[in-house]
């Protein structure tokens, strides 16, 4: 069976960099798999702005969408990213429904890092279990818009809704969701494709103050 | 001491978007930590393009430069992303000679994944021991620019050269920059903002057929 899936990456300004772009190197990974493999389909990634204009991201990367919330087709899967940005869209009514609208066709609905308190205003992940970034766990519950708020795991699933922790989570997330949305073959070989056999040389050691 | 330095990330039409765009989350987040911790200094992390105009990335990803080659100041680091376009800036005089001027008055000369064989082609990294993605050694073993081209290392350091494996492996590359650029506790508190805690969902397993 041939699967070409509509995957959109929701993007604005502030948005943290790594929390898309990580994601969108995992997702697009496949196509570049089925090109080796000589497996048929192609899955279209794409990034949306809320007018189609490249945005200026948390850390000064400028990044061009390929389509606006009016112009953007249906999607399989949506993804929001985090960062400081998401303060303003949290309350950003054009955003909320343009999650909420395409969220009711998705097969999955999915988020990085900050980006789950968006989800969760805009409907999708509202009364969710659902995670963030470590330092944004407290700022994601006293918005009370989600069902839990949980600390300490990559990511998490409920329903069709995958929210993953800060920024880096979203690697791992999204390696999970090939396995959804293709197979468990299909994202071995993403990982191997991207050498993703990390090696930090330090390690992850979260504040006691948190 | 304030340190405010100037690092350079070098992009063009076909690079590999994580190549570059995981070592300029952990680039910059240096700044996000100072702001936080009340630090001085703020570096300058920018993308520098032939002509100055935005780049096409391997996965259609559409990212503007702030600097061409002509107006670029000079670099304190040089980053150079692999990816496709690598077998055509490979014989690009512009971008060789690019690179050898601002490398000879750099503190570190780094790259990811095939990045390293411009980096060997435009003479920074020509008789040096180096890494590329595990898929391409054979390739930049073949080109023969290098002294040696080292497999299963996540980065190799030789002098003030510094190249990483493929894709994602650029991220831990970076990490260690930072310790070497600041100190290790901000390489660490970096791991700590990003959250960079890896979890993959499945082991990197590299093919027989290497």
């Amino acid at each position: 069976m041939t699967k070409s899936l509509n995957i959109a990456i929701l993007i604005f300004d502030g948005a943290e960099e790594l929390d898309f772009q990580g994601p969108w190197e995992v997702l697009t990974m496949v196509n570049t798999v089925r090109a080796f493999k000589k497996i048929e389909g192609h899955d279209k990634v794409y990034l949306v702005s809320e007018t189609g204009a490249k945005v200026t991201c948390a850390n000064g990367m400028r990044v061009e969408a390929d389509f606006s919330y009016a112009t953007a087709p249906q999607a399989d899967v949506i993804l929001v990213p985090g960062g400081q940005g998401t303060r303003r869209e949290v309350t950003n009514s054009a955003t909320l429904k343009w999650i909420a609208d395409q969220a009711a066709h998705c097969t999955w609905v999915t988020s990085v890092c900050t980006g789950s308190m968006v989800l969760a205003a805009a409907g999708p992940a509202r009364g969710k279990r659902i995670t963030t970034h470590w330092a944004a766990i407290g700022e994601v519950r006293n918005r009370g818009d989600a069902g839990e708020v949980v600390s300490g795991q990559r990511w998490v699933v409920d329903g069709n809704v995958v929210t993953s922790a800060g920024v880096s989570a979203g690697i791992d997330m999204a390696i999970w969701l090939v396995a959804q949305l293709h197979d468990d073959d299909m994202a071995k070989t993403v990982v191997r494709m991207m050498e993703y056999d990390p090696a930090p040389p330090f390690a992850f050691a979260k504040p006691d103050r948190t």
